[in-house]
């Protein structure tokens, strides 16, 4: 994996990679959140201090899922959209699908 | 922390300490979730089959979020409600605020 | 339900009738809010201004699920916790699938 | 729909128009549910039985949204990408901060 990070040739077309530094770095925060709930429970800490570190995973990973959504509908969706015809609308139909399931 | 951990006396009046062991199994596949994520981003691969796995992720907090509230109310806030008072009234304000936060 | 409304004697335990003048304005609120949809999409107004529209209907519908939920909590709740027993668990078991279906 | 919808014509082109009907039945159905929760308030029924109602006036509107945010997606947006430059990607801005706030 070391070698392809960073390397953006062969995905090159996708929006997020404009922001994958940031997103990388989200990720390992959130990451490192959910191993700080995890400690928690093992040092069997309140439940409620518990819960708020658990909101605070989400939260992050919510505003990772906004991100990739947003490049998504700017990047692949609007190329899509500039050839127009059933391509394009297959692709709307699945951002808006994802954008249901992240609703829910 | 070695030591501490499964070892449940310290806080043992904690309500989810009899799902301890489901809890941080839950947690430990999240972080794993949340590692794939990170590949995945890392990888360039496509961003709705990401959203997908972010969506995994946050679903398994949300239940690890509600398994702890559970416990909390069931076991924190039954007990103080049984001693009654003002003790009572504030573990069910607090309670009430972590769900508050929790439906956003 | 004219003579019914306003008196609280044939409930009268319920949680939320401390409440009930301040929930009831709220509802009326939202119903004015779901009105205020209904009318711009009668309108053909633009689709994210009656979005804004929506958000704020269903934030004053959570608004009140929480009201309802606390004065649950601290109510029905706390008065079976009390009792203790099968009876303080069923409710307890109850008002926690509550919690799961508002935060899905 | 021709006399009564205050003028459909000045709008037409709003992506929301082949479902309106489709909405405006959903949006009364909604308004149905808000003012079934305001008279079960009024007549002191039980807290979770109303929570229930809530609940399905609050998905009744979160489908509202999804319609409306799937019609501008295909609609508006794409026509903005087709044009693309500066108002295909205001206009994808836009969608995304509307779609950020139902997340929340």
């Amino acid at each position: 994996m070391s070698e392809t990070s960073d390397s953006v040739t062969a995905h090159e077309g996708h929006g997020y990679v404009g922001h994958k530094e940031d997103l990388l770095k989200r990720l390992r925060r959130a990451e490192g959140q959910v191993r700080g709930v995890h400690r928690m429970v093992e040092e069997d800490q309140y439940c409620l201090d518990i819960l708020t570190q658990v909101s605070a995973a989400t939260k992050a990973l919510e505003r990772v899922a906004l991100v990739l959504l947003d490049d998504h509908l700017s990047h692949c969706v609007a190329t899509a959209a500039e050839e127009g015809g059933e391509v394009a609308a297959a692709k709307l139909q699945e951002a808006s699908a994802a954008i249901a399931r992240l609703v829910r």
